[in-house]
C-alpha cells in the first residue's frame, strides 16, 4: 500500500511499517490517518485482516506496556499500540513531516493539535450525532425525527459557526502565507479540515453548495481544493484505497439534506 | 491560587505562571486542567477577569504565532495560547510530572493521552449530550423528551461499556501496581477519570450507587477514592476554588436520574 513517490521520511522510518486498524468499508475516522500516511508517502498496512482484525484488536487485553484500546482507529508501530484519531495524528505528524519542526518549535504541535481537535469536534463528531442524536447503538431509522431536528440545528447554527472559526484562523497572522491553517506550510490540521469539509459536502450538499455560491468561508473551501490537488493526495483519491462514503460518519439522507 | 505544598516543579517553571481561562461558576471542562495544576502544586490564575475575560479571549484574533481559539478551556503560558482540554493536559503533563518521564519513555505520553481522550469522549462529552441531545444552543427544557431517551440509553449501555473498559485497563499488565491506569504511577489520565466518575456520581446517583453496591467496576471506584485522597487534591476539594456542580457538563435532573 506504499504510495507512488518514495520519500526521505519513508526510508528513515527504520523500515518499521505503520499498521492502521479500522472498520473496513467506510472512510470514517480512519480516513484522517490514511490521509496523513498517504500525503507523506509512508509505508503502511490497512486492516488486512478485515473486521476480524478490528474485533481481535479491541478484545486484546494489552501487554506490559500497552493498555487495551477502546475503539478504532488504532495504530500499531513496532511495539506501540495506540488509539484515538487526534492522538495517532499527534504521534505520526513529527515522524511524517506534517507539522513544523518540533525540535526548533516544540509549541507548534500544541497549536496544530488545537486546530485538529476543534475540527474533529465540530465537523466530524457533531455531524455523526446528526444521524445518531439519541444513541449510537440504535439504528438511524429509530431516531429519524430527532435526527431531522438535530440536523436543522447543525446546518443553521453549528456548521457556520465552525466554518467561520476556521476562516478566522486562515485570516490570522499565524496562518502565514498560502492556503494553510498554521505557519505557512501544510500540517495535519489541514488534512483533517480537508476530510471534514469533503464529508460535509457529501452529507449536506445543499447547505455547502449554498455557502460556496454565496462566497462564504472562501478560505476553507480553497483549503479543501488545495489539499485535494496535492500530488499524493490526488493520486490517493483516485485510487481504490479511497473508500466511498456510506454508513460511516458522513451519510447522505435526503431528508437530512437541509436547505438553510 | 498556589496550593499549600511547594514543589521542585513549581520552582523550575521559570516563574511563568499558568493562566487558565474558563467559564466561571461551573467546574466544566476547565476542572480537568484545575486538577492537574492543583495536584502538581503549580502556580496559576483562573479567569480573574470573569466572563468578560472568556469573551475577550475567544474574540481575540490571535497573533504572529497563536491562532484564535474556538472555546474554553484556554491555557496561556508565556507567549503560548492553546485550547482543547486534552491538548492543554498534554502540554502540562510533562511540565507538571503527571506522566512518565517523556525523555526516557516518549511513547508513554501517547498511551496516557489515549486513555484521557477515551474518558473525555465517553464519560464527559456523552454525559453532556444527555441533557443536550438535539442542540447545545437550545435550553434543556426544549429537549427534555429526547434527553430522557438519550439518558436511558447512556445509563444502560454506554456508561457500563466505558466503565468496563477502564476496569480492563486497570486489570491490564501495563497499569502496574497500585490504583492507577498506567505504569504504576499517577498520571493525568487518572485525574481525568476521577473527575468523570465524580461528575457521573452527581448526575446519575441511582445508577452509580447501584454499580458500586453490586461490586461492579471496583477498580474504577477505587481510583476515584485514591485520587480524592491525594493530599493536594483533598485540600483542593475542600477549598472554595472547587466549584459546585450546577449547569455545566454534569447536571442533576431528577427525571434523568435513571434507575437501571
Amino acid at each position: 500500500m506504499a504510495s507512488e513517490i518514495p520519500t526521505k521520511r519513508q526510508r528513515s522510518a527504520k523500515d518499521v511499517p505503520y499498521n492502521l486498524v479500522y472498520w473496513p468499508g467506510i472512510p470514517g475516522r480512519g480516513e484522517h490517518i490514511r490521509l496523513a500516511l498517504e500525503e507523506a508517502g509512508a509505508e503502511y498496512t490497512d486492516t488486512e485482516g478485515g473486521v476480524d482484525e478490528v474485533l481481535t484488536t479491541i478484545k486484546d487485553p494489552g501487554d506490559e506496556i500497552n493498555p487495551p484500546v477502546f475503539a478504532p482507529p488504532i495504530l500499531k508501530h513496532g511495539e506501540l499500540t495506540i488509539s484515538q484519531t487526534s492522538n495517532i495524528l499527534l504521534y505520526l505528524a513529527p515522524r511524517l513531516g506534517l507539522v513544523q519542526d518540533v525540535d526548533q518549535n516544540p509549541d507548534a504541535l500544541y497549536r496544530v493539535n488545537s486546530l485538529a481537535l476543534t475540527a474533529l469536534d465540530g465537523l466530524s463528531n457533531e455531524p455523526h450525532d446528526c444521524h445518531h442524536p439519541i444513541s449510537s447503538g440504535l439504528y438511524y431509522e429509530d431516531q429519524k425525527e430527532e435526527s431531522k431536528r438535530r440536523s436543522e440545528d447543525y446546518v443553521k447554527n453549528r456548521l457556520p459557526k465552525f466554518l467561520s472559526y476556521f476562516e478566522r484562523v486562515l485570516a490570522s497572522k499565524s496562518s502565514g502565507d498560502g492556503p494553510w491553517l498554521h505557519g505557512g506550510s501544510l500540517t495535519y490540521a489541514d488534512l483533517v479540515l480537508f476530510q471534514c469539509v469533503d464529508g460535509l459536502k457529501f452529507m449536506f450538499p445543499k447547505a455547502t453548495a449554498k455557502l460556496e455560491k454565496e462566497g462564504k468561508h472562501v478560505g476553507v473551501f480553497a483549503l479543501h481544493r488545495a489539499v485535494g490537488e496535492r500530488p499524493r493526495i490526488a493520486a490517493y483519491l483516485k485510487s481504490p484505497r479511497r473508500q466511498k462514503y456510506s454508513d460511516g460518519i458522513y451519510r447522505y439522507y435526503e431528508e437530512l439534506d437541509i436547505d438553510p
